[in-house]
């Protein structure tokens, strides 16, 4: 266990260090702000190729601001697997999202090259540019510029200050006309693996320091403006009453039993706004918005025909009329069997009891998906908490994810 | 019929004479705005007193911006029955709220003073300075002062202009330091008659022109504020959610059922906030007003004690914190049985079913209640519509409004 202790320690250290490579001065409290293709990006870049190059890899930056390391084998008919996972965060995030799944891959291989381990394939560790989409407002830049699915239409994006894409990539050093140039050919690809912490409770609620994700959550979203009649809430008898927010209201709890039915589903009305909003007026116009995942697209498309259904019988019902607008579909990717039966043996070899959950979080994934074969390990993370200053993990949690990595890596072999 | 047919008309041609005495230029349009010691205050009294002494009655200015118009008895042991509501208007609202119950009264008295009709007690029409609160904030000045209840601490209320309702007063040609001396004798009161447009649609519905007031409701409010826990819409498990917005709806939803359940409650959550308020953040914090009326004090604690109960039992089921404060109490006025009853047998009279109901917005007669026995007289509007432009009546309605009056008026015994 002792060699497992060295890597969590080495990942810890590097990745305490890295979090200082932020717009914030105290990302412990203020948490990381780390934009693609900024200085911070840089300096981060900088520091991840020292370290690469200290674990034996060879380190290249492509037209997308990946940065790529890879760790060569000898084998002249060596295929890729690749690790990974983003290196940028939302505004004030915490110091594990994202970049975890790029450092402890690292650490892991510089043990490999201490111990001068050689694999029968090589092994490519790419700190995505870009997947939360913070700067340009469009997600998955890095992993959609390695899939070979990247529009050079997202180019002309820009930031808050005026900058496009394709600006802030050229003063990075890349030539962003060039990025489909940095497509993996899928042939010569293994498969990715991304480190994750969870994002969720519920590692930590089953008291287990990994899980293996099964699939990435689809997502659909809607929109559901509720029309009923203002009036005087004393004067008007509660028969003759058309209230907005108590249709509202029905909805919001009919769809929560809907969503708790189901194990495979999660949804939530986080937004609500209410016309006129006085403390005595009836409410005239009630506006929500309706949000459903689930790594099944079956079970998601079925919920949603119900939850139509049930709009309409309700509000029908409460003589009430409304406007429903379906305003974003993505539907679920699907883990690879191989690699999450791999994973689940890894996990068993570590002595931990393998756990299976999907990801109601988008991931870089989402995007690889369409050049290889794709699984993910989650990592508990305290209270669940993420894009938060508070994000936090174990050291010890850190000891297990790096033995079944290296458990997965042993055991893999060339296909 | 004809001599109400003429008294209807009449009324009908001041009323629309009077809206002219408004902020706004179109008043059929923009509705009516006519605020307490205001310059269109002035010239509504102006044309109330020319109408007044035209009708045979003696007019004065109390000192609370009142204007009084009596009717006089020949009787050397009258006492005295009041007619009476507001002049003042809400913002933009409409020609008949408040001056109805002004003018129908003086052109009644037209009627008797053209007919030299005679009674046993004097009549005095009120026009209540103010009631409605929209220049001070401070409802039922002019009722209070004839009441003997107006707090003197009122008159440093000041309006958005800064002036005091003091020096508005004073202005006015009032001596609002003098207001104490304007409470009428008890003794001297038969008591207070309020005709009112209904401001909901029950009349309307019923296929009514008039309905006698049973009581004018009680009010109370609430503020509950449910406190969950905010978290990311795709991690967390429905089963681990604290969604404070789910416990929201379960409230409003409850509270409707509960109001809907028993005739003589009416409730409404009029106001929600929610945060953060995201489309894929669970809520973390909902607030809501709760606003319960009605006429039996008894039916709204019951109510009440039954709402906290069962937010109690909904919000701890949730796995929700709350904090709740009840903000404003406000106990119901019931309508004297007498007056009621005399008004009941007018409307018989008057070829007209009799039908009761309650008031479920405030009145005059809340204040005027603490001088005397009160009875209210509800009218007929288009579509339940009241404060606002739109609001409308049919003057076949005045024609009955009438009829009911001079009925009771003629059956009304000196006590």
């Amino acid at each position: 266990m002792e060699k497992f202790e060295s890597i969590a320690n080495l990942a810890w250290e590097w990745l305490e260090d890295i979090a200082q490579c932020s717009q914030t001065s105290r990302p412990d409290t203020e948490g990381v702000t780390r934009l693609c293709a900024s200085k911070e990006h840089a300096h981060a870049n900088e520091k991840l190729k020292t370290w690469m190059s200290l674990s034996g890899m060879q380190v290249r930056l492509d037209n997308a601001a990946n940065l790529i390391g890879r760790y060569q084998s000898s084998n002249p008919n060596a295929k890729t697997l690749i690790f990974g996972s983003h290196q940028d965060t939302v505004p004030n995030g915490g110091k594990y999202d994202g970049i975890l799944g790029v450092i402890l891959p690292i650490a892991l291989i510089h043990h490999f090259h201490q111990k001068e381990i050689e694999l029968p394939f090589h092994i490519d560790v790419i700190a995505f540019s870009d997947e939360e989409g913070t700067r340009f407002q469009s997600t998955l830049l890095g992993s959609k510029a390695i899939a070979g699915t990247f529009d050079p239409a997202v180019l002309e994006a820009q930031d808050i200050n005026g900058i496009s894409m394709r600006d802030a990539l050229t003063s990075f050093g890349c030539k962003p006309e060039l990025i489909h140039h940095d497509a993996y050919d899928k042939a010569s690809v293994i498969g990715f693996v991304e480190l994750h912490i969870e994002q969720g409770p519920q590692l930590e609620q089953a008291n287990l320091p990994v899980g293996i994700v099964t699939a990435i959550t689809g997502i659909e979203r809607h929109t559901l403006s509720i029309t009923g009649k203002a009036g005087h809430a004393g004067t008007v008898p509660m028969n003759l009453r058309q209230d907005a927010l108590v249709g509202a209201s029905q909805i919001i709890h009919m769809f929560d039993q809907l969503c708790k039915r189901e194990d495979d589903l999660v949804g939530v009305v986080g937004k609500i706004t209410n016309l006129p909003n006085g403390v005595n007026v009836i409410p005239q116009q009630t506006d929500i918005t309706i949000e459903l995942r689930s790594p099944n697209d079956e079970s998601r498309i079925a919920a949603r025909q119900e939850l139509l259904e049930n709009i309409e019988k309700l509000l029908t019902q409460y003589n009430l009329t409304y406007k429903h607008k379906q305003t974003y579909e993505q539907p679920a990717v699907t883990c690879s069997n191989s690699l999450s039966s791999a994973l689940t043996e890894a996990v068993s070899l570590a002595g931990i009891k393998p756990t299976h959950l999907f990801s109601g979080a988008g991931h870089d994934g989402l995007a690889v998906c369409e050049l290889t074969d794709i699984a993910m390990l989650f990592m508990r993370c305290t209270d669940g908490i993420s894009h938060h200053p508070d994000e936090a993990i174990l050291r010890e949690d850190l000891m297990a994810a790096a033995e079944v990595l290296n458990h997965f890596c042993l055991n893999m072999k060339e296909e």
